[in-house]
């Protein structure tokens, strides 16, 4: 991986450093834009009614700070923490790769090179149909280097993981690979289906919807009772605050909803095809060119979530 | 696991996607008109005798916000802990009969196929009776594929894992398992009782009283003072800020009621049977048709916690 | 372990599952009664003297509160931290040696049945050794089945754990157990040192002398100062509000000095005999009836802490 | 480990009991004596000047107290993280010492008794220069047993720990050992050293300066302002205000420095010879007598830190 | 590593001690110079004009600091997590170096001393490339010891460990190591590509771009407001205010960014080339000297980040 490749920094504009853009900011804009639309028709029908509000805010508004923030600090943590597991498990993935490759280089005695080019198509494989299956599923035909397959099971990294283990089996049975050796090359091995069921996991497990909902009813049930009370006190700048709440409030929930769910090509989504990729590049340095051609991992068209 | 099953979405009603419903909502509307109830009924006492309360809320709640907090912010976390190691635990069970079923298709020799079928049906019948075991407790016999078993032990699970050993020592005995494969399956036969063990010790161990005491007498006691001096000062106004004041204590409370026992049948508990389904489904995938029934998991008496 | 043996809910009476118990009540209540007396006493002292003393706690409340926050949810975290950890090391107990029992019976050959059922009054006599040791130290011929033992090493555990190597070591060297299958076991029975010595570690450790004092110090200073204030303010209503204060204050710290100790025999400590219990049944229901006697763990002398 | 040795209770002054003594009290106390003192000369030059300050605390205090209370917060988990890191990495060589122990002496065969107590000096040697090392290192003959040892490595435990190691090949090469007992006792020797290295870790690398810089310079801008507009308010209750803040303040911070560092010798430090002793103990039990002086440990020359 | 070696105390000057200097101090007093500037301006402006702006901020300032405090303690936290897991891992490695090198040492026979000092230079030879690694990458013939070196990989720290397996793997072959002692020695030598996969996640993984931008919209937003209405409230009072809100908040956040990338060469950034000196000095005293140089490692080039 060269230091050009890493996104450490933004190389954007001048201003992009100072403001970054959130990657959700097209629907927190809109909602924002409502938010104070909604503001300004309070603010009309209050200045035409005289009405006359309390001033409770700052009364209340501490057991309210600390119920939202409860609820929120909460959501925020559990959202990055989905998908910083997500990207640990990509990250295990490719180191158990990497080992399993350079062990099966080093222990097995007398394979051809074909056979292990071979291997390290089914490794890659793995790892690129581990994508696929976690973006919506593709059929086994179209994993780089398995064009011609016939077989299509159900769950294609769950393939691949068989056809691994048939492998070093093989080379058991053919005494190209002694028990023992076996044995210290299992932990990579068993790991790939290991990566595969975390990575369902935190697919099909959302946060349970009871703390959505909570988080949900709080923020719109603040949002529209503020306007009432500040568009009273403080006039059209209780708008400027409330939208400023409003920006602040619904920017972290939409952020957890966007990191939650980290398989997806949304803005900080994980970029699986780059470590796919990263997991291709080490195992032909180790195993020699896998004739997956240049840019099979990066054009072939990757499915829609 | 297909796209179509995630529960990723909910694709139910606009209104849904906007205000989704709590999964505890009877029991909180129940709990929130009790506490409308008796407000009104403290406003009309309070406006009936002229009694003058001091405006104290703003002085003391500081301390009593941070309280409820941190009480709150800590049954919360706990709460959700438990549940995502449930769900964990389930995860690594998918992840472990997996790998045992590919490592035994693997490293076996010479192992009949209907032998292979049987040991499939022990892998599965492991994971439904673990179901059941969490769900009350059910006999032996109510496993499917072994309606004819006359075995009826105490810990219905700590049987099948007993079986599953014995087949291993069979194979091992009969030649047709090396030990040190025996070894390099022994990790996700041993992870069965693990799991089990695990799962039962959410189950057993309830959050200590003391911490749900303290925060079920913080609320009711903040619950009943509140009325008193908010229907003082804001009149009915007051009403509605102490019942939105309740929907969120009492709603995070009730959640997390809810969400510490994750192995019931309520909101966010956790589908057990559609991850037996996936057990099921990849031990076929790699050991061929296991002569369930197409409906068996799904539509058996399921046991009521 | 059976539904009706899960305390899930506390079966008691409708006010309790309302107003649950606090465990630490009796001593709770004396406290917040010696509080009350102290604030009666302080506003008749002040009500004589006509002392004028600033309404500061609104001001300072905030810093305060925060203080007294962070130290709170701090000590919260930890106790509760020390109790779930010896939760979950007694599950790894009743884990490992279900695991322990399920493969000696598996992959030893020939060991007659008298031996397998010594073999589990070692593992069951582990556990309640390790109890006894918890709770301050028994000698070695109170473990039931070990009454006419005349070692008595002073950590018992310890013995339990170097008898059932040699248990292992005897079968190797007579042929019963082969070195790998010797090798499949071994996790299991390290696993007893391990949950011994963490075990020994939590009893042996409590949270930093800093920590408790600098908890307490700020409790008595807040509750010891509150009175003169609030008192002024708002006369007798003062003295209820200071009551309520110091009932959370000293309940949280009272119920972390609880719970934080989790092996004695309070309120929410462990149950360690039924934990006993549970292995002496996943033992007996693998290797057949240990001859421990019916009532053997549950009316056996159990040492005071 | 007997009862009577457990600091679970302290056994001082009723007084002590209520109001613990903090063990970095001395520092804290002369540090709150000069914040007093400046409080005073600050009171004395308001009077003198009749400047009139803002009344801003209540207004700023918030976000003040909020960024106090991150730093703070997360300052304490810090240093309690070390500490109770380093307590439960000792636990953990408490638990390998005596497994290793258990194995070598049940799966060994035909080592003279003498040997065994050379291979428990080993062991015992470990420990207790580990302890040296974490305290600034002594030279290898100091540590009892090797008092005639003519080498002098710049890291003992590691040559305890290649020691040990070349004993387990000896009894290999002797046949006394086989191969497969010699993996199954490795895990214990090897976390010899992962022990060393982790507490190496924890004293090597303090919390980064960025941390104790920004807390500690929060900490002196607030006790220097405060006593600016307290003073004006409050008179010489102000003072006192001032001097319990910087109490809590400085109490919390210095605890911290104090925790962090826990293999020193102040107040909360881990007992790192009572470990060794542990250890001593155990060794001896399974081992029998090593020759090592009943005093060994205990008033051998303890470097200090 | 010798007690003068360790920076555990800051031995500068008193001032230094008191007031300790923030690594990042000199953009940070850049930032907040241009806020003061700013204020300034601001002040000017309004006493100009007679604006009178809302005294809002008490009433706004609770939900708006709990916002804050939400985003800023997480991304403190989020920050630390990444240096101190960075730490852990070169820790292990340093760990699993030794633990590689005594294994190799204790556990083959018969390996010519030149052929052991060559796997040590290995060993190093992993560690200094791993380092380049994280530093923006350097050819294999730049790692000290390797000068003639003619393969020039794509992932020099993937060579090393590749060649170390062969290293294993030849004296397997040879008869000098036994495929069970193989095994024994295997667990520190995956570890090594282990290490390298998690400090290239951490190092190619920034923190999701979302929350970066909300803490920055927040504070951008949070000090580009004050100014306006504490100006008017507080005169020149005011801008201090707001230059310590924006010393403590700019000092939170850009501590954050220093402290998340901890494989640079700033303030609080790991210091790379002392543990690889550690790792040197360790495998110097069990393999013997490697003939590196003396200042090989120190005052070779270090590449910039």
């Amino acid at each position: 991986m060269k230091s050009k490749d890493l996104p450490l920094k933004d190389h954007a504009s001048w201003f992009a450093q100072i403001w970054p853009p959130l990657p959700v900011w097209r629907r927190l804009d809109a909602a924002v834009v409502l938010v104070i639309a909604y503001s300004l028709i309070v603010k009309f029908a209050t200045s035409q009614t005289d009405v006359v509000l309390p001033k409770w805010i700052g009364d209340i508004s501490v057991v309210n700070g600390i119920l939202l923030g409860v609820l929120l600090g909460f959501r925020n943590l559990q959202a990055y923490d989905r998908w910083w597991e997500a990207r640990k498990l990509w990250g295990q993935l490719i180191n158990d790769t990497r080992n399993l490759c350079v062990k099966v280089k080093a222990l097995t005695t007398g394979v051809p090179a074909a056979e292990l080019q071979a291997f390290g198509r089914l490794v890659v494989g793995f790892a690129v149909s581990l994508r696929n299956h976690l973006r919506g599923g593709r059929p086994l035909y179209e994993v780089p280097g398995f064009a011609t397959e016939r077989a299509n099971p159900p769950h294609v990294p769950l393939q691949f993981a068989a056809w691994i283990y048939e492998r070093i089996r093989g080379w058991q049975a053919g005494g190209r690979l002694s028990e023992i050796n076996a044995l210290i090359i299992d932990p990579h091995a068993k790991a790939l289906m290991d990566v595969s069921g975390a990575c369902e996991r935190i697919r099909s497990s959302p946060v349970p919807l009871s703390y959505r909902a909570l988080l949900r009813h709080g923020t719109i049930l603040y949002l529209m009772s503020a306007p009432w009370f500040m568009a009273d006190q403080y006039g059209y700048m209780g708008v400027i605050l409330v939208a400023l709440l409003a920006y602040f409030l619904l920017g972290i929930e939409m952020t957890a909803e966007d990191v939650e769910e980290p398989f997806g090509k949304d803005g900080d989504d994980l970029d699986l095809t780059r470590f796919c990729e990263t997991i291709r590049k080490a195992t032909e340095q180790l195993l020699g060119d896998l004739d997956l051609g240049d840019t099979a991992l990066s054009t072939m068209a990757v499915p829609k979530v």
